[in-house]
Protein backbone atom coordinates (compact mmCIF):
# COMPACT_ATOMS: atom_id res chain seq x y z
CA UNK A 1 0.00 0.00 0.00
CA UNK A 2 1.83 3.25 -1.21
CA UNK A 3 0.80 6.67 0.27
CA UNK A 4 1.43 9.88 -0.58
CA UNK A 5 2.17 13.65 1.52
CA UNK A 6 1.78 16.02 -0.78
CA UNK A 7 3.28 19.49 0.16
CA UNK A 8 1.95 22.56 -1.10
CA UNK A 9 2.71 26.47 -1.21
CA UNK A 10 -0.84 27.73 -0.99
CA UNK A 11 -1.55 31.18 -1.30
CA UNK A 12 -4.66 33.38 -1.44
CA UNK A 13 -5.90 32.43 -4.71
CA UNK A 14 -8.12 29.78 -4.07
CA UNK A 15 -8.48 28.73 -7.71
CA UNK A 16 -5.41 28.38 -7.93
CA UNK A 17 -4.57 26.49 -5.13
CA UNK A 18 -7.19 23.90 -5.79
CA UNK A 19 -5.32 23.37 -9.20
CA UNK A 20 -2.29 22.73 -7.65
CA UNK A 21 -4.18 20.47 -5.54
CA UNK A 22 -5.54 18.56 -8.42
CA UNK A 23 -2.04 18.06 -10.22
CA UNK A 24 -0.43 16.77 -7.26
CA UNK A 25 -2.97 14.22 -6.26
CA UNK A 26 -2.50 13.15 -10.36
CA UNK A 27 1.32 12.86 -9.34
CA UNK A 28 0.65 10.77 -6.18
CA UNK A 29 -1.89 8.74 -8.41
CA UNK A 30 0.51 8.00 -11.11
CA UNK A 31 3.18 6.68 -8.66
CA UNK A 32 1.10 4.29 -7.54
CA UNK A 33 -0.49 5.98 -3.81
CA UNK A 34 -3.91 4.59 -2.90
CA UNK A 35 -3.94 7.89 0.31
CA UNK A 36 -2.87 10.82 -0.28
CA UNK A 37 -2.67 13.54 2.52
CA UNK A 38 -3.21 16.97 1.42
CA UNK A 39 -1.60 19.72 4.04
CA UNK A 40 -3.47 22.26 6.14
CA UNK A 41 -5.56 25.10 4.74
CA UNK A 42 -4.64 23.73 1.42
CA UNK A 43 -7.19 25.50 -0.79
CA UNK A 44 -6.28 29.35 1.20
CA UNK A 45 -3.54 30.16 3.18
CA UNK A 46 -4.03 34.35 3.38
CA UNK A 47 -4.65 37.26 5.69
CA UNK A 48 -6.59 36.22 8.47
CA UNK A 49 -9.11 38.40 7.95
CA UNK A 50 -10.51 36.84 4.90
CA UNK A 51 -10.64 33.74 6.44
CA UNK A 52 -14.46 33.89 7.52
CA UNK A 53 -15.33 34.72 3.61
CA UNK A 54 -13.34 32.10 2.30
CA UNK A 55 -14.92 29.07 4.08
CA UNK A 56 -17.33 27.10 2.68
CA UNK A 57 -19.51 24.28 3.97
CA UNK A 58 -18.46 20.54 3.57
CA UNK A 59 -19.28 19.19 1.12
CA UNK A 60 -19.12 22.45 -0.66
CA UNK A 61 -16.81 23.81 -4.12
CA UNK A 62 -13.64 22.68 -2.89
CA UNK A 63 -14.49 18.89 -1.19
CA UNK A 64 -16.16 18.52 -3.98
CA UNK A 65 -13.69 18.34 -6.45
CA UNK A 66 -11.35 16.69 -3.89
CA UNK A 67 -14.01 13.54 -4.27
CA UNK A 68 -13.80 14.05 -7.73
CA UNK A 69 -9.98 13.45 -7.65
CA UNK A 70 -11.04 10.44 -5.36
CA UNK A 71 -13.35 8.81 -7.95
CA UNK A 72 -11.13 9.06 -10.90
CA UNK A 73 -8.08 7.67 -9.44
CA UNK A 74 -9.75 5.30 -7.16
CA UNK A 75 -8.20 6.53 -3.86
CA UNK A 76 -8.56 8.14 -0.78
CA UNK A 77 -7.89 11.43 -0.38
CA UNK A 78 -7.10 13.48 3.48
CA UNK A 79 -8.21 16.70 1.73
CA UNK A 80 -5.31 17.92 5.00
CA UNK A 81 -7.54 20.60 6.17
CA UNK A 82 -10.03 23.49 4.95
CA UNK A 83 -11.59 26.58 6.57
CA UNK A 84 -15.20 25.31 7.10
CA UNK A 85 -18.34 27.75 7.70
CA UNK A 86 -18.61 27.22 11.63
CA UNK A 87 -22.88 28.52 12.81
CA UNK A 88 -20.98 30.93 14.98
CA UNK A 89 -21.21 34.32 12.05
CA UNK A 90 -17.21 35.23 11.49
CA UNK A 91 -16.59 32.04 12.53
CA UNK A 92 -15.05 29.03 11.13
CA UNK A 93 -13.57 25.33 11.84
CA UNK A 94 -10.57 24.39 10.49
CA UNK A 95 -11.39 20.77 9.04
CA UNK A 96 -9.79 17.70 7.88
CA UNK A 97 -11.85 15.52 5.43
CA UNK A 98 -11.34 11.93 4.60
CA UNK A 99 -12.89 10.69 1.45
CA UNK A 100 -12.60 7.05 0.06
CA UNK A 101 -12.13 6.23 -3.78
CA UNK A 102 -16.37 5.98 -4.25
CA UNK A 103 -15.94 9.74 -3.56
CA UNK A 104 -17.75 9.66 -0.16
CA UNK A 105 -16.76 11.65 2.98
CA UNK A 106 -16.04 8.67 5.68
CA UNK A 107 -14.61 10.91 8.56
CA UNK A 108 -14.21 14.91 9.29
CA UNK A 109 -11.85 16.20 12.07
CA UNK A 110 -12.11 19.97 13.24
CA UNK A 111 -9.03 21.13 14.95
CA UNK A 112 -9.45 20.53 18.37
CA UNK A 113 -6.10 22.61 19.65
CA UNK A 114 -6.29 26.12 18.24
CA UNK A 115 -2.42 28.21 17.08
CA UNK A 116 -2.22 31.17 19.46
CA UNK A 117 1.48 31.63 20.19
CA UNK A 118 4.36 34.23 19.51
CA UNK A 119 7.07 33.38 17.09
CA UNK A 120 10.09 34.89 17.24
CA UNK A 121 10.03 37.94 14.60
CA UNK A 122 6.23 37.51 13.01
CA UNK A 123 3.42 39.20 14.52
CA UNK A 124 1.56 36.83 17.04
CA UNK A 125 -0.79 34.13 16.09
CA UNK A 126 -4.36 34.16 16.88
CA UNK A 127 -5.72 31.30 15.27
CA UNK A 128 -8.93 31.30 17.72
CA UNK A 129 -9.69 34.79 16.53
CA UNK A 130 -11.63 33.24 13.87
CA UNK A 131 -11.43 29.67 14.07
CA UNK A 132 -13.72 27.43 16.72
CA UNK A 133 -12.31 24.30 17.96
CA UNK A 134 -13.59 21.21 17.30
CA UNK A 135 -14.03 19.11 20.39
CA UNK A 136 -14.14 15.55 18.97
CA UNK A 137 -11.34 12.80 18.49
CA UNK A 138 -11.88 11.09 14.82
CA UNK A 139 -10.62 7.55 13.61
CA UNK A 140 -11.87 5.89 10.35
CA UNK A 141 -11.67 2.38 9.78
CA UNK A 142 -10.84 1.34 6.56
CA UNK A 143 -9.30 -1.90 4.24
CA UNK A 144 -5.80 -0.57 4.53
CA UNK A 145 -5.75 0.08 8.41
CA UNK A 146 -7.50 2.45 11.03
CA UNK A 147 -6.60 6.04 10.45
CA UNK A 148 -6.24 8.58 13.57
CA UNK A 149 -6.89 12.37 12.21
CA UNK A 150 -5.43 15.52 13.42
CA UNK A 151 -4.10 19.24 12.18
CA UNK A 152 -0.72 20.45 12.61
CA UNK A 153 -0.50 22.24 16.22
CA UNK A 154 -2.26 18.92 17.23
CA UNK A 155 1.16 17.93 17.04
CA UNK A 156 2.57 19.28 20.36
CA UNK A 157 -0.47 17.29 22.36
CA UNK A 158 0.95 13.68 22.79
CA UNK A 159 -2.53 12.88 24.51
CA UNK A 160 -4.82 13.21 21.55
CA UNK A 161 -2.16 10.38 19.89
CA UNK A 162 -2.45 8.13 23.23
CA UNK A 163 -6.59 8.37 22.49
CA UNK A 164 -6.37 7.85 18.88
CA UNK A 165 -3.79 4.51 19.01
CA UNK A 166 -6.12 3.63 22.22
CA UNK A 167 -8.79 4.08 19.38
CA UNK A 168 -7.27 1.71 17.02
CA UNK A 169 -5.26 3.76 15.04
CA UNK A 170 -2.41 2.43 13.01
CA UNK A 171 -1.91 5.65 10.45
CA UNK A 172 -1.96 9.10 11.85
CA UNK A 173 -2.50 12.16 9.37
CA UNK A 174 -1.02 15.33 10.47
CA UNK A 175 -2.07 18.13 7.53
CA UNK A 176 0.13 21.41 8.46
CA UNK A 177 1.39 24.72 8.04
CA UNK A 178 3.92 24.47 10.22
CA UNK A 179 6.05 28.02 10.54
CA UNK A 180 9.57 28.15 9.74
CA UNK A 181 10.85 29.47 12.93
CA UNK A 182 9.51 26.49 15.04
CA UNK A 183 9.44 23.92 12.78
CA UNK A 184 13.86 24.00 12.31
CA UNK A 185 13.45 23.31 16.21
CA UNK A 186 10.47 20.93 16.28
CA UNK A 187 8.82 19.67 13.56
CA UNK A 188 10.77 16.30 12.69
CA UNK A 189 11.03 15.43 16.44
CA UNK A 190 7.72 15.45 17.52
CA UNK A 191 6.70 13.32 14.53
CA UNK A 192 8.97 10.88 14.75
CA UNK A 193 8.09 11.25 18.87
CA UNK A 194 4.02 10.66 17.55
CA UNK A 195 5.48 7.56 15.67
CA UNK A 196 7.57 5.82 17.83
CA UNK A 197 5.16 6.58 21.42
CA UNK A 198 2.45 5.16 19.43
CA UNK A 199 4.04 2.66 16.98
CA UNK A 200 2.36 4.19 14.48
CA UNK A 201 2.92 5.31 10.44
CA UNK A 202 2.35 9.46 10.70
CA UNK A 203 2.31 10.89 7.06
CA UNK A 204 2.82 14.63 7.87
CA UNK A 205 1.66 17.23 4.60
CA UNK A 206 3.12 20.31 4.74
CA UNK A 207 2.92 24.01 3.63
CA UNK A 208 6.48 25.38 2.38
CA UNK A 209 7.77 28.63 1.71
CA UNK A 210 6.30 32.49 2.19
CA UNK A 211 2.67 32.55 2.36
CA UNK A 212 0.29 35.75 2.56
CA UNK A 213 0.68 37.84 4.96
CA UNK A 214 4.38 37.87 6.30
CA UNK A 215 4.05 34.08 7.04
CA UNK A 216 6.61 31.34 6.42
CA UNK A 217 6.11 27.28 6.73
CA UNK A 218 9.15 24.58 7.25
CA UNK A 219 7.62 21.86 4.66
CA UNK A 220 9.93 19.22 4.92
CA UNK A 221 6.42 17.03 4.64
CA UNK A 222 7.26 13.48 5.51
CA UNK A 223 6.04 9.78 5.74
CA UNK A 224 7.47 8.04 9.07
CA UNK A 225 6.85 4.57 9.91
CA UNK A 226 6.62 2.83 13.28
CA UNK A 227 9.62 2.44 14.59
CA UNK A 228 10.69 6.23 13.98
CA UNK A 229 12.41 5.91 10.31
CA UNK A 230 11.83 9.13 8.11
CA UNK A 231 10.80 6.76 4.89
CA UNK A 232 10.30 9.99 2.97
CA UNK A 233 10.62 13.77 2.73
CA UNK A 234 10.01 16.31 0.43
CA UNK A 235 12.18 19.01 -0.96
CA UNK A 236 11.60 22.39 -0.51
CA UNK A 237 9.12 23.09 -2.96
CA UNK A 238 5.61 22.01 -4.12
CA UNK A 239 5.56 18.02 -4.48
CA UNK A 240 3.98 14.42 -3.47
CA UNK A 241 6.39 12.12 -2.06
CA UNK A 242 5.26 8.59 -1.79
CA UNK A 243 6.27 5.53 0.54
CA UNK A 244 4.91 2.26 1.04
CA UNK A 245 2.84 1.43 4.49
CA UNK A 246 3.46 -2.24 5.67
CA UNK A 247 0.64 -3.25 8.54
CA UNK A 248 2.52 -6.83 9.18
CA UNK A 249 6.03 -4.79 9.66
CA UNK A 250 3.64 -2.43 12.04
CA UNK A 251 2.29 -5.68 14.01
CA UNK A 252 6.17 -6.94 14.21
CA UNK A 253 7.35 -3.56 15.91
CA UNK A 254 3.92 -3.45 18.31
CA UNK A 255 5.09 -7.49 18.71
CA UNK A 256 8.48 -7.34 20.11
CA UNK A 257 8.28 -3.57 22.03
CA UNK A 258 4.65 -4.14 23.31
CA UNK A 259 4.33 -0.53 24.82
CA UNK A 260 0.96 -0.11 24.09
CA UNK A 261 0.16 -2.98 26.43
CA UNK A 262 1.94 -1.43 28.99
CA UNK A 263 0.23 1.93 29.44
CA UNK A 264 -0.98 2.61 33.09
CA UNK A 265 -4.34 4.32 32.38
CA UNK A 266 -5.60 4.18 35.77
CA UNK A 267 -2.54 6.10 37.33
CA UNK A 268 -1.74 9.17 34.68
CA UNK B 1 22.04 27.05 38.66
CA UNK B 2 24.19 24.37 37.22
CA UNK B 3 23.16 20.71 36.65
CA UNK B 4 24.71 17.30 35.82
CA UNK B 5 23.69 14.31 33.93
CA UNK B 6 26.61 11.49 35.21
CA UNK B 7 27.12 8.36 33.00
CA UNK B 8 28.77 5.43 34.25
CA UNK B 9 29.36 1.78 32.46
CA UNK B 10 27.93 0.07 35.97
CA UNK B 11 28.97 -3.57 36.00
CA UNK B 12 28.21 -6.45 38.71
CA UNK B 13 30.63 -5.23 41.32
CA UNK B 14 28.45 -2.90 43.58
CA UNK B 15 31.83 -1.95 45.75
CA UNK B 16 33.37 -0.47 42.75
CA UNK B 17 30.04 0.94 40.57
CA UNK B 18 29.44 3.10 44.23
CA UNK B 19 32.70 4.16 44.40
CA UNK B 20 32.47 5.11 40.27
CA UNK B 21 29.30 7.51 41.06
CA UNK B 22 31.02 9.03 44.33
CA UNK B 23 33.93 10.17 42.43
CA UNK B 24 31.99 11.20 39.38
CA UNK B 25 29.81 13.19 41.40
CA UNK B 26 33.33 15.34 43.02
CA UNK B 27 34.04 15.52 39.35
CA UNK B 28 30.24 17.38 39.00
CA UNK B 29 30.85 19.29 42.09
CA UNK B 30 34.10 20.65 40.89
CA UNK B 31 32.58 21.52 38.12
CA UNK B 32 30.07 23.91 39.97
CA UNK B 33 26.62 21.58 39.85
CA UNK B 34 24.27 21.82 42.26
CA UNK B 35 21.89 19.04 41.27
CA UNK B 36 24.03 15.84 39.82
CA UNK B 37 21.54 12.82 38.12
CA UNK B 38 22.66 9.38 38.60
CA UNK B 39 21.90 6.73 36.09
CA UNK B 40 19.24 3.76 36.26
CA UNK B 41 20.53 1.19 38.64
CA UNK B 42 24.05 2.91 38.68
CA UNK B 43 25.08 0.33 41.71
CA UNK B 44 24.67 -2.60 40.04
CA UNK B 45 24.20 -3.99 36.84
CA UNK B 46 24.66 -7.17 36.28
CA UNK B 47 22.39 -10.61 35.58
CA UNK B 48 18.85 -10.87 36.13
CA UNK B 49 18.80 -13.31 38.94
CA UNK B 50 21.50 -11.52 41.06
CA UNK B 51 18.86 -8.93 41.09
CA UNK B 52 16.89 -9.87 44.55
CA UNK B 53 20.02 -10.54 46.48
CA UNK B 54 21.57 -7.17 45.47
CA UNK B 55 18.57 -5.00 46.41
CA UNK B 56 18.59 -2.52 49.23
CA UNK B 57 16.32 -0.94 51.48
CA UNK B 58 16.18 2.61 51.56
CA UNK B 59 18.05 4.20 52.81
CA UNK B 60 20.45 1.36 53.30
CA UNK B 61 24.24 1.10 52.37
CA UNK B 62 24.38 2.24 49.07
CA UNK B 63 21.62 5.46 49.37
CA UNK B 64 23.58 6.36 53.05
CA UNK B 65 26.79 6.97 51.15
CA UNK B 66 24.83 9.30 48.62
CA UNK B 67 23.32 10.79 51.29
CA UNK B 68 26.79 11.56 52.88
CA UNK B 69 27.87 13.19 48.86
CA UNK B 70 24.82 15.30 48.89
CA UNK B 71 26.11 16.63 52.58
CA UNK B 72 29.59 16.90 51.69
CA UNK B 73 29.59 19.35 48.28
CA UNK B 74 26.10 20.53 49.94
CA UNK B 75 24.11 19.49 46.12
CA UNK B 76 20.81 18.05 45.39
CA UNK B 77 21.66 13.90 44.38
CA UNK B 78 19.23 12.16 42.19
CA UNK B 79 20.70 9.00 42.34
CA UNK B 80 19.06 7.31 39.40
CA UNK B 81 17.63 4.08 40.60
CA UNK B 82 18.79 1.18 42.81
CA UNK B 83 17.17 -2.31 43.05
CA UNK B 84 15.06 -1.90 46.31
CA UNK B 85 13.82 -4.40 48.40
CA UNK B 86 10.20 -5.31 48.17
CA UNK B 87 7.58 -6.95 50.51
CA UNK B 88 7.36 -9.84 48.08
CA UNK B 89 10.06 -12.60 48.27
CA UNK B 90 12.66 -12.34 45.42
CA UNK B 91 11.12 -9.24 43.92
CA UNK B 92 12.63 -5.44 43.85
CA UNK B 93 11.67 -2.08 43.10
CA UNK B 94 13.40 0.20 40.48
CA UNK B 95 13.41 3.05 42.91
CA UNK B 96 14.89 6.58 42.18
CA UNK B 97 16.00 8.50 44.94
CA UNK B 98 15.67 11.96 45.21
CA UNK B 99 18.38 13.95 48.28
CA UNK B 100 18.97 17.14 49.45
CA UNK B 101 21.82 19.44 50.46
CA UNK B 102 20.88 18.26 53.94
CA UNK B 103 20.87 14.42 53.06
CA UNK B 104 17.64 14.13 53.20
CA UNK B 105 15.70 12.26 51.09
CA UNK B 106 13.24 14.09 49.72
CA UNK B 107 11.67 11.73 47.40
CA UNK B 108 11.69 8.41 45.84
CA UNK B 109 10.17 6.93 42.34
CA UNK B 110 9.45 3.45 41.78
CA UNK B 111 9.14 2.64 38.05
CA UNK B 112 5.69 2.73 36.95
CA UNK B 113 6.78 1.12 33.74
CA UNK B 114 8.67 -2.15 33.68
CA UNK B 115 10.69 -3.20 30.28
CA UNK B 116 9.37 -6.55 28.52
CA UNK B 117 10.76 -5.95 25.36
CA UNK B 118 12.32 -8.06 22.56
CA UNK B 119 15.56 -5.97 21.05
CA UNK B 120 17.02 -7.46 18.07
CA UNK B 121 20.24 -9.50 18.77
CA UNK B 122 19.16 -10.53 22.50
CA UNK B 123 17.47 -12.93 25.07
CA UNK B 124 14.26 -11.12 25.25
CA UNK B 125 14.37 -8.57 28.31
CA UNK B 126 11.63 -9.15 30.92
CA UNK B 127 12.32 -6.77 33.29
CA UNK B 128 8.69 -7.68 35.17
CA UNK B 129 10.06 -11.20 36.09
CA UNK B 130 11.71 -9.61 39.23
CA UNK B 131 10.51 -6.00 39.34
CA UNK B 132 6.82 -4.77 41.01
CA UNK B 133 6.18 -1.91 38.79
CA UNK B 134 5.28 0.93 40.92
CA UNK B 135 2.13 2.80 40.60
CA UNK B 136 2.71 6.58 41.95
CA UNK B 137 3.76 9.55 40.09
CA UNK B 138 6.17 11.89 41.73
CA UNK B 139 7.50 15.46 41.88
CA UNK B 140 9.46 17.16 44.17
CA UNK B 141 9.10 20.59 45.17
CA UNK B 142 13.12 22.30 45.97
CA UNK B 143 14.34 26.30 46.32
CA UNK B 144 15.59 25.82 42.10
CA UNK B 145 12.32 24.67 40.79
CA UNK B 146 9.65 21.49 40.56
CA UNK B 147 11.60 18.36 39.23
CA UNK B 148 9.70 15.36 37.95
CA UNK B 149 10.50 11.83 38.42
CA UNK B 150 10.83 8.94 36.13
CA UNK B 151 13.31 6.30 34.90
CA UNK B 152 14.29 5.12 32.06
CA UNK B 153 11.75 3.03 29.65
CA UNK B 154 8.94 5.33 31.33
CA UNK B 155 10.22 7.62 28.66
CA UNK B 156 8.04 6.01 25.88
CA UNK B 157 4.69 7.04 27.76
CA UNK B 158 4.07 10.82 27.41
CA UNK B 159 1.16 10.65 29.55
CA UNK B 160 3.25 10.50 32.53
CA UNK B 161 5.19 13.38 31.76
CA UNK B 162 1.88 15.65 30.69
CA UNK B 163 0.56 14.76 34.06
CA UNK B 164 4.45 15.66 36.07
CA UNK B 165 3.75 18.89 34.22
CA UNK B 166 0.24 19.44 35.28
CA UNK B 167 1.58 18.64 38.82
CA UNK B 168 4.16 21.56 38.41
CA UNK B 169 7.17 19.96 37.12
CA UNK B 170 9.65 22.12 35.31
CA UNK B 171 12.77 19.81 35.55
CA UNK B 172 12.19 16.21 34.27
CA UNK B 173 15.02 13.74 35.66
CA UNK B 174 15.48 10.38 33.63
CA UNK B 175 17.85 8.33 35.03
CA UNK B 176 18.33 5.22 32.17
CA UNK B 177 19.73 1.92 30.82
CA UNK B 178 18.26 2.54 27.69
CA UNK B 179 20.19 -0.77 24.89
CA UNK B 180 22.39 0.76 22.23
CA UNK B 181 19.60 -1.03 19.35
CA UNK B 182 16.72 1.25 20.69
CA UNK B 183 19.09 3.90 21.86
CA UNK B 184 20.31 4.39 18.18
CA UNK B 185 16.88 4.85 17.20
CA UNK B 186 14.90 6.41 19.81
CA UNK B 187 16.27 7.90 22.43
CA UNK B 188 17.38 11.70 21.46
CA UNK B 189 13.54 12.09 19.80
CA UNK B 190 12.06 10.14 23.29
CA UNK B 191 13.88 12.96 25.57
CA UNK B 192 13.63 16.23 22.85
CA UNK B 193 10.29 14.90 22.72
CA UNK B 194 9.37 15.50 26.03
CA UNK B 195 11.20 18.61 26.57
CA UNK B 196 9.45 20.36 24.09
CA UNK B 197 5.75 18.81 24.52
CA UNK B 198 6.08 19.65 27.90
CA UNK B 199 8.29 22.99 27.99
CA UNK B 200 10.77 21.77 30.60
CA UNK B 201 14.42 20.41 31.18
CA UNK B 202 15.52 17.47 30.84
CA UNK B 203 18.07 15.66 32.63
CA UNK B 204 18.88 12.28 31.08
CA UNK B 205 21.57 10.58 32.79
CA UNK B 206 22.57 6.80 31.18
CA UNK B 207 24.48 3.67 31.19
CA UNK B 208 27.02 3.26 28.89
CA UNK B 209 28.85 0.31 27.13
CA UNK B 210 28.58 -3.01 27.64
CA UNK B 211 27.34 -4.42 30.85
CA UNK B 212 27.30 -8.60 32.09
CA UNK B 213 25.38 -10.12 30.21
CA UNK B 214 25.41 -9.14 26.94
CA UNK B 215 23.66 -5.88 27.35
CA UNK B 216 24.98 -3.19 25.56
CA UNK B 217 23.66 0.44 26.25
CA UNK B 218 23.64 3.84 24.12
CA UNK B 219 25.02 6.43 26.18
CA UNK B 220 24.25 10.31 25.05
CA UNK B 221 23.14 11.67 28.01
CA UNK B 222 22.28 14.36 27.44
CA UNK B 223 20.70 17.84 29.18
CA UNK B 224 17.90 19.67 26.98
CA UNK B 225 16.22 22.65 27.04
CA UNK B 226 12.39 23.44 27.19
CA UNK B 227 13.06 24.52 23.55
CA UNK B 228 14.28 21.12 23.15
CA UNK B 229 17.85 22.26 22.35
CA UNK B 230 20.67 19.47 23.81
CA UNK B 231 22.62 21.70 25.84
CA UNK B 232 24.73 18.95 26.70
CA UNK B 233 25.75 15.64 25.71
CA UNK B 234 28.47 12.98 27.08
CA UNK B 235 30.63 11.49 25.03
CA UNK B 236 31.42 7.69 24.72
CA UNK B 237 32.49 6.34 28.50
CA UNK B 238 32.03 7.47 31.86
CA UNK B 239 31.51 11.19 32.29
CA UNK B 240 29.95 14.04 34.09
CA UNK B 241 28.35 16.96 31.78
CA UNK B 242 27.11 19.69 32.87
CA UNK B 243 24.59 22.62 32.14
CA UNK B 244 23.07 25.77 32.87
CA UNK B 245 18.81 25.75 34.23
CA UNK B 246 17.47 28.83 33.61
CA UNK B 247 13.87 28.95 34.69
CA UNK B 248 13.73 32.48 33.51
CA UNK B 249 14.23 30.78 30.01
CA UNK B 250 11.62 28.49 30.93
CA UNK B 251 9.08 31.00 31.98
CA UNK B 252 9.20 32.90 28.50
CA UNK B 253 9.32 29.56 26.15
CA UNK B 254 6.12 29.42 28.31
CA UNK B 255 4.49 32.15 27.94
CA UNK B 256 5.58 32.83 24.04
CA UNK B 257 4.36 29.20 23.33
CA UNK B 258 1.36 28.86 25.77
CA UNK B 259 0.61 25.02 24.60
CA UNK B 260 0.51 24.15 28.58
CA UNK B 261 -2.47 26.41 28.72
CA UNK B 262 -4.02 24.95 25.65
CA UNK B 263 -4.39 21.51 26.31
CA UNK B 264 -7.95 19.76 26.34
CA UNK B 265 -8.18 17.89 29.47
CA UNK B 266 -11.73 16.68 29.02
CA UNK B 267 -11.44 15.34 25.43
CA UNK B 268 -8.41 13.03 25.56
Amino acid sequence: MLVAAIQMNSQDDKEKNVRSAESLIDVAAQRGAKLAVLPEMFNFLGPGEQRPSEAEQIPGPTIERMMAKAIQHRMFIIAGSILETAPEPGKVYNTSVFINPEGNIIARYRKIHLFDVVVEGQPPYQESATVVPGDEIVISETDFGTVGLSVCYDMRFPELYCELVRRGAQIISIPAAFTLHTGLAHWEVLIRARAIENLSYVIAAAQVGSHPVNRECYGNSMIVDPWGTVLARAPNFESAVVSEIDLQYLNKVRTNLPSLTHRRDGIY
